[in-house]
């Protein structure tokens, strides 16, 4: 069969509780023919930042027309807005809370946002504490079978955009990032990209950049398994951000890496 | 595509070993067109309440005729009987060890229970241990292609009910409840539904009912972020039960509740 | 609607992190009629004996035809192999570590292992981190439209199996097996099959075998709740295994029960 219409999600909800279950009942009540796909609802409880960082890892693997449902919400049941990204090849849902600053950031085109205020596409029971049941899935089915996005509201341009971590230029041959993300592994993602160290060295061809953390130099690798079985190492990673890695090992545990932790590339 | 028929799996499985995976595949082996959707495989082992509570929260999310496998079953392998219980709307397949408590006392229409006897139904592999497999999965696979439930066994009313938690009115002005269910962000649900307060204030505008819990007084609210971002608050949550929560905080955590902790409401 | 073909997931990527969601964007952008199915993705990370126990555990209850992704790969971006491993019923995709060593030894017929070398059925932005994205998810979706496997590489021999633990005859009346899987509820698996059980006892209709473990006796049952409710006791699990319980309790936390612990089976 063909799968006319993909919608994933993106939540805190955790794996406990049914409310996961309950959000796919609701869409597939809608349309009986959606296709959903959970990306992850292990994200911190109310980390908006983490969010961001991991739609913005997933959502250019799904076909084009996916529909990318984002729940991180601190603020449900309040005034804070529900919207609608629309680009040319993605469609986002979730609140206006700053979520999605990282797709705002991105290369898509012909981004405009939507505020969503047209509650008869939501459920009829609407609460005041589950909006991914009573809003955003209803709305999201309502979209895959179709209705047009201006249906739902008017555009906006005064949506929220958290402030993201960037790397910063410390002396003309220096960059400071940070660990943005630890993964299952202890691997530590930083918020630095490849076309930054690029942008550094003046070159696309780095073979050994120098990195630095805590005042020590981290060898510069192309794969895991180049490394020895001991020490800290760094890569360019799988999404285009520098890493600081253990072989084999879990670099978050064995190296005391937290989220935060300044990380520096010098051009030696 | 239109999904022909949908399956749901609440179990107290976890997310550790492939059990899960497995019922899909038997299902999906007799069943090619099923969708199976994953409510929570985070019962606490062998909590026969909490399954309870976790597919009433869920079931009427899920389109008509969706078939509800509920599998938490400390019994596996003795006597114990499986059951399907079928209604006017929906179908449930499990053991007949009162996880479908709540389900019976539910406004459901033409509820009547079928004791499964017909083992040609089961896997031929059947197993003393691993029911989920050998029974359940492929009941309801068989059903879900339209296999009448008067197939599988007799009708039965002997089937077993738990005695659940219910709210008890200790004076005329006062009606006492607990905690029966804490959540992933750490909100204690009560037993206590909007229906039972109504009854007590003779309203069904209850603007500001008196909530107490360990002697002290519980603001009432309408939704998480009218509260403060410290201290105890409650609310009637997405389910229609009192909940007690703390504002971007964990009630549970920050204030020791615990399952079947009192609560209660009173007149003021 | 009719699933054209399944793909199952084993990997120990978590659920934390967006890994798993990703792979399945990846695959429906390739086959958008292809169903995937989580087996698990919680084996313990690098752990290559779990994952092929997890495996061996679940194949066989998926349709013929059915192709399962193992990803458990502590040499991902090492000169380390992909391959695909053909039976007559099932396709097996995943790193040339071992991870099918099980399935080496089943019983499937005409089994052959093609290295996949055809890069051009990888993702264009190949990284050196993440196969499961951009080499195992593609080369699975591209299988399930119908490539011939003969087209992903040639024949390999020499693939890599690891050691396994196998019950030894430590005298003519006494096998010596070891725990290799302990799940969610305790339940300790060890490595003695029903099948080694009847070689020792002469028969395969053995009531009452001696069953040791610590140098104590471990009452031997047909089912969990024969047992009494507390106390060690052993079965026939499921997967024909002999497994060490506790009737509702937790072997493994109640009788300090690891995985390598020695248990024996003898002749009384």
């Amino acid at each position: 069969m063909k799968h006319d219409c993909i919608i994933t999600l993106t939540t805190d909800f955790g794996y406990r509780d049914p409310f996961v279950g309950i959000m796919k009942g609701v869409m597939l009540n809608i349309n009986p023919s959606v296709t959903v796909v959970d990306i992850t609802h292990a994200i911190s409880p109310q980390n908006i930042l983490e969010a961001a960082l991991a739609i913005e890892m997933s959502f250019e693997s799904f076909p084009h027309k996916t529909i990318h449902i984002v729940v991180v919400d601190p603020g449900v049941g309040s005034s804070r807005r529900h919207i609608i990204v629309t680009t040319s090849r993605y469609l986002f849902i979730g609140p206006d809370n700053g979520v999605f600053s990282l797709i705002y950031q991105s290369p898509l085109e012909d981004l405009s946002v939507v505020h969503i205020t047209s509650e008869h596409y939501f459920l009829s029971q609407k609460s005041s504490t589950f909006h991914g049941r009573d809003i955003f899935a209803p709305v999201a089915a309502w979209l895959s079978r179709g209705i047009e996005v201006s249906k739902f509201g008017d555009v906006i341009t005064d949506y929220v955009r958290i402030p993201l971590p960037v790397p910063t230029l410390k002396a003309q041959d220096m960059l400071e990032g940070e660990v943005v993300y630890i993964d299952r592994f202890g691997n530590a993602t930083t918020n630095i990209k490849i076309h930054h160290m690029n942008n550094l060295y003046g070159s696309d061809h780095i073979d050994h950049p120098t990195v630095l953390f805590k005042g020590n130099k981290v060898p510069f690798k192309h794969y895991y398994s180049e490394a020895e079985a001991t020490g800290l190492y760094s890569l360019i990673n799988s999404f285009g951000y520098l890493e600081l890695f253990v072989y084999r090992g879990n670099a978050s545990l064995d190296f005391a890496i937290r989220i935060g932790d300044k990380v520096s590339v010098v051009v030696n």
